[in-house]
C-alpha cells in the first residue's frame, strides 16, 4: 500500500466512524501513543487531546454538533522513517478546515485539525474580492474616502465596535487585519501615537531576532528584498503602512483606563482617554494584546531613589551615545541585557553585566540553521515550504513531545559551537540549555524568557570588553554605585534594569480587577513543571488565543509568527460569536496558578 | 516531433548560428513573416525588427558585442492551431534574459527577448537579501534609521543622485523602486506634497478603470482582497505607503523649474524649488515621468475670461456636490468627461455633454471579459497566468499585428452589446471603434485618448438624464452661457473642459527648451497612420522607456501596467550606464514629428 493509499484508507474509515457517531471505532484508529491537536474546528478551543481516552471524551462531547465530514487528502502523502504523513481537509457543520496527519503502522500518531473559514462568512478575496466601484448611477453616491472617513468618525462614538483590542503592536494589528477581512467592527487602542512605535521606542540598535520568513503578517507578505533581521524602525514603518492599507480602525495616543464586564448586558464598558478626550466604549468582546513586553518588571531595589545617575528599565533605554565614557551597570542577562551592553560598548561606555542566574545562549547563525532552517528560510522555500506550510507543520507537533524534537537540535548546537560555549564558561558566564536540554524555543513557550540569541555580545563577555559579574544580584543602590549581594561595590552612572516583563495577567488586574485576573489565572506557559512554568501539565499555552474563565475576555500576542498564525483562530472564534453561530467550548481550561 | 522537441531543435540551431556569427543561417530559421521584439537585451533599445532583412541588419550590427548564448526552453512548449510556443531563457555577455517564441512549420514567427538582470548587478533578493543587522560589534555603529536619515539629508545636497525622476506618480514610483533595488542613487521630484496626491486630487468619484490584476506595482503586489477597481484615494494611500516601505528618496512639494544638459560634463543641471528652497541638482540621467496626464490641454475659447461661473479643466475638477441644481456644460466625451457628467448628475446638477467628435465606448464588464480576461483576471490566475506571465505574453505580440488580434475582440463586443450601442446611437452619440475597428487598447497605444470605459454614464446619455450635443464645439463663451458652433446657446454655471492632455514632449519644451523638445520629437504613439498617430510606422511607442535623440533624457509613464513592466527595462538601461557597462544603442529612432 502506498503512503497515499494508507492515508486515504485511514481517512475513509475515520470519516465513516465519525459520520456514524461511532466513537469507539474512531478511537481504535489511533495508536496507543496519540495526539489530536484541535485549533477551533471541534472544540471551539485550542486544545490537544493526549491519548485515546481524551480523544474519546472530546468526540463524545462534540460529535453531535460538530458533524464533521468530507475528509480528504490534499496532494500525495509521504512516508519517511516509518511515519506516513499528509495534508488533509475536512468540513464541519459550520466551517471548513485543513489539517495534517501522521500514521505509524496504519494508526494515527498525530492529528492536527484547524479551522480555516466559517461557511457563509468566508473572507472576500480573489474571485470574491469587492469591485471597489459600484458601476451604474447612484444619487449622492459616497466615495470610498467618504465611507472610510464616516466609519472613522462614527466608530466608538455613534456606533460601537463589536471588538476592542487593547494594544496596537504586531499582535493587535495582525488580529485587527483578520477581523477587518471577516467584517467584524473592531477598534484597536494604542498608547503610543503611531502604529510601530512600540518597536521604534526601543533601544537604537534593536533588530528582530527572528528571521523574515518567520515574521510575515497575514495577507501582505514582506517583499523579497526585506532584510533577514529587520531593524526596529523599519518594522515600525511596515506596521504603520500595514495598518493604513488594511484600513484598520486604530486609535493612537489613547490610554485604556478601566474595563468592566456587565454580565447582564454581556457588554464591556471600556474607559479610554483619546488624546485628552474621555470616552466609554461598549464592545461585546475585549482582547488584551498588550504583548509579552507590555508590563515592565521593575524590581524594587533599596536606595534606588537616592541614585544620582540615570536608572531605567530596559524598555525605556533608547540611545546609548549619551553614555560614552560613563560607567554602566546592566542588571540581567537575556536578549535586551546583551543588546544594550553591546550598544553601550559600541558607544565607548564602560559596561558591566550582572548575571543573576544561568542563561541559555544560542548563536544566531547556528539557531537559524539548526532550529529554523527546515521551516523558515530560503532553504525551506526552495523545498516548497512556504511560511503558511511551515506554520502548519509547526502547529502539527504536539507540545507534549515537542521537546523531544528540540533536544537533538540543541545537542548538535552544543557540539557545533563547543569552543564558543567553553570560552563563555571560562569567562564566568553561567550557561544552561533549559531544564531538560530542550533549548530556546521551549523556554520561549514555557516562560518567554531565559535566553539570548547571540548576535555579537557574547564575544564581548568572552574577551572581557563587557565585564561580567555572575551569580550575584544588586543588593542596594547608593548615590553613585551599586552594591552587589556579595558585598562588592561597582561605581555607576547608569543602571539599566533588563529585568524582563510581567505576565499579561498583571495587565488584566490593572485594567479590569484583581478578581478577574485571579479568575482567569496565569497567562502563557504550558505547565511543563520547569523553571517559571509550574505544573500541572496543561497541554497548550495558558489563556492564549482561546476562551478564558472570563466570558468575552481574550489574550492575544507573542512573536510575529504567533501573532500571524494564531490570530487566524482567535479571529474565527470572534467572528462566530458576532455571527451568532453557537460556539460550545470543549475543555475550558482550569486555573492552577494566579499569575 | 513534439512541441518541446520542436522548440529545442530550433533553439539549438539558432544558438549555434549566433555563436558562429552566422547571420545568414540564423535568419533562415525565421519565417517569411517574422517579428523579433527586443527589450534591451540585444539592442540596448526597445525595438521590433520586422522581417528577415531587419533581423539580419540588427544581428550584423550587434552579434559581435552581445555574444548571446545558453538558449534554453523553460518548461514544456505548447502547440495550438498550428502555432508552437514556449518560454525561453538566454544570456548575453553582460546580462541574463527571458523570452518567448512562436514557431509555425518549424520557423520562427515571433520572438521576444527581454533583459531580466545584469550580471554582477543582480537585485539582492531571496537568498541574497541583506541581513538587516550586522552581527558582531562595531564601534559607533549606525542604525538603519540613522543611515536612512543621513541618506535623506545628504542626497541632493552634499551628494548628487545619479538619476532624477521628475514626476512622482505611479510611473516615477515604480521606476524609483526598481532603481532602489538596483542600487542607483535616485531622487524623485513631485509637485504635490505626498505620493498618491496626483490620484487624490482628481474628481471624487474616480476609480481605476483598469482592474487589479493589471495594476500591481513591482515587488509588492496588492493583497488578494484589493478591490477590482481601486478608488482613487485608496490607490493614493497605497502609493504613499509603497514609497515609504521601498525607501524611495521622494521630494514632495517640489517644483522643477529648469533643466539643462551640459554636453561637456555629461551632466544635467536641474533647478528645483523644494518647499521654498532653491536647489540645483546635477544628475547624470534625467527621466520625465510626468505622465500622460501631466500637461492639461486647455483650449483657448473666446470670451472665457468674461464667464461669470466656474470654468476649469477636468484635471482640476474635484467635488461635484457644489453644483447641485446648477447648469453644467462638459466639453469632451472621453473617460473624464463621462465620469464627471455622471458625478454631476448624481449630485443633482443639470448636465450637458458636448461631443466634438466620435468616441469609442466599451462597457467595463464586457471589456474585462473579452479584452483582458485571458491575461489579467481571476480566470487567468486560475489558468496559471499571473501578472508577470501576462505581461510577457502581452509583450510578445508585435505591435505591427496587434490590431489583428484586437479586431475580433471588438467585433464580439459589438455583437454582445448590440442593443446598448443601438441605444447610444439613437441618443445621438457618435460612436467609433478606432480607424480599423481595433478598439480601445490600440487607441490607447496610438494616441492615449478617444474612448470611455463605460461604468454607467452611457445609460445617462441614453435616457437623456445627461443631455447630449454632438457634432458641435463651443464657439465662444458669454457671461452666463456657451455658444456652440451651430449657433445655439446653452446657459451655464459651470464649464468643465474635459479636453485631454498634451504630449510629454510639451513638458520637455517647458522644462528644458523647445530646441531639445524638437530634437526629441513626439512622445507616444506607434506611427500607425491613424487619427492623432501619424505615420510613418515606427514599430514601438515613440520615445518611451528607451534612448532618445537627447543624450541622458528619458520618458517614462503610462498606465499602471506599463509603469510596472517597462520600468524594468528602463531601470536596467540606467543601471548599465551607472555601472559603466557599454550600451551601444541599435536603431535609435528617427524623429518624424515635432509634437
Amino acid at each position: 500500500m502506498t503512503a497515499t493509499q494508507d492515508v486515504n484508507r485511514w481517512l475513509a474509515e475515520f470519516g465513516a466512524a465519525l459520520e456514524g457517531n461511532d466513537v469507539e471505532t474512531a478511537v481504535s484508529l489511533f495508536a496507543d501513543e496519540c495526539y489530536w491537536r484541535d485549533l477551533v474546528s471541534f472544540t471551539w478551543n485550542i486544545k490537544t487531546m493526549e491519548g485515546k481516552a481524551q480523544i474519546a471524551d472530546m468526540l463524545t462531547a462534540t460529535l453531535g454538533h460538530v458533524q464533521p465530514g468530507n475528509w480528504q487528502l490534499e496532494g500525495e502523502a509521504n512516508e519517511a522513517g516509518g511515519v506516513t504523513d499528509g495534508w488533509i481537509c475536512f468540513e464541519t457543520a459550520v466551517s471548513r478546515g485543513r489539517g495534517h496527519i501522521r500514521l505509524i503502522d496504519g494508526k494515527c500518531w498525530t492529528l492536527l485539525t484547524t479551522m480555516t473559514e466559517l461557511k457563509g462568512h468566508e473572507e472576500k478575496k480573489g474571485p470574491t474580492r469587492p469591485m471597489g466601484v459600484e458601476h451604474g448611477v447612484f444619487k449622492n453616491r459616497q466615495s470610498w474616502l467618504e465611507r472610510r472617513q464616516q466609519e472613522e468618525a462614527e466608530l466608538g462614538y455613534t456606533t460601537q465596535p463589536y471588538c476592542v483590542i487593547i494594544g496596537g503592536g504586531q499582535g493587535g494589528i495582525a488580529l485587527g487585519a483578520r477581523l477587518k477581512r471577516l467584517g467584524v467592527p473592531t477598534l484597536i487602542i494604542e498608547k503610543n501615537p503611531r502604529p510601530g512605535d512600540s518597536w521604534r521606542n526601543r533601544y537604537k540598535s534593536l533588530c528582530l531576532h527572528d528571521p523574515v520568513w518567520y515574521d510575515h503578517l497575514p495577507y501582505l507578505p514582506f517583499p523579497d528584498h526585506w532584510p533577514v533581521f529587520a531593524p526596529k524602525d523599519k518594522i515600525g514603518d511596515w506596521l504603520e503602512m500595514y495598518t493604513k492599507v488594511m484600513e484598520l480602525n486604530y486609535w493612537g495616543s489613547t490610554l485604556c483606563q478601566q474595563a468592566t464586564y456587565n454580565e447582564e448586558t454581556q457588554e464591556w464598558e471600556v474607559h479610554v482617554n483619546r488624546q485628552g478626550e474621555e470616552l466609554v466604549l461598549r464592545p461585546k468582546q475585549l482582547v488584551l494584546a498588550t504583548g509579552m513586553s507590555g508590563m515592565p518588571n521593575v524590581p524594587s531595589i533599596p536606595g534606588a531613589d537616592t541614585f544620582q545617575g540615570d536608572i531605567h528599565h530596559s524598555s525605556a533605554h533608547r540611545d546609548s551615545v549619551a553614555y560614552a565614557g560613563k560607567k554602566c551597570v546592566v542588571l540581567g542577562s537575556n536578549n535586551s541585557a546583551h543588546d544594550i551592553c553591546a550598544a553601550l560598548y559600541e558607544n565607548d561606555a564602560d559596561v558591566t553585566m550582572i548575571q543573576r542566574s544561568s542563561t541559555h545562549i544560542a548563536r544566531s547563525d547556528t539557531l537559524m540553521d539548526l532550529a529554523l532552517g527546515d521551516l523558515y528560510s530560503e532553504r525551506a522555500l526552495a523545498n516548497g515550504v512556504d511560511t503558511n506550510t511551515a506554520d502548519m507543520i509547526f502547529a502539527s507537533l504536539p507540545y507534549r513531545i515537542l521537546h523531544t524534537f528540540q533536544i537533538p537540535v540543541y545537542e548538535e548546537m552544543a557540539r557545533r559551537d563547543a569552543e564558543f560555549y567553553e570560552q563563555l564558561e571560562k569567562a564566568g558566564f553561567m550557561l544552561d540549555w533549559g531544564d531538560d536540554g530542550s533549548g530556546l524555543f521551549m523556554k520561549y513557550l514555557r516562560r518567554g524568557s531565559g535566553y539570548y540569541i547571540d548576535v555579537g555580545a557574547s564575544q564581548l563577555i568572552i574577551d572581557g570588553s563587557v565585564k561580567l559579574r555572575s551569580g550575584v544580584n544588586i543588593d542596594h543602590i547608593k548615590e553613585h554605585s551599586v552594591v552587589l549581594t556579595d558585598g562588592s561595590e561597582l561605581p555607576a552612572d547608569l543602571i539599566v534594569l533588563a529585568t524582563g516583563y510581567g505576565s499579561m495577567n498583571g495587565f488584566a488586574a490593572k485594567l479590569i480587577s484583581q478578581e478577574v485576573a485571579d479568575k482567569v489565572g496565569k497567562v502563557w506557559g504550558l505547565g511543563s513543571d520547569t523553571k517559571k512554568d509550574p505544573g500541572p501539565w496543561e497541554g497548550e499555552q495558558r489563556n492564549m488565543w482561546k476562551p478564558t474563565q472570563q466570558e468575552a475576555l481574550w489574550f492575544h500576542g507573542g512573536n510575529l509568527h504567533q501573532s500571524r498564525h494564531y490570530s487566524q483562530f482567535l479571529s474565527l472564534q470572534l467572528k462566530a460569536r458576532q455571527a451568532g453561530i453557537p460556539t460550545p467550548v470543549y475543555g475550558l481550561q482550569e486555573v492552577h496558578h494566579l499569575s
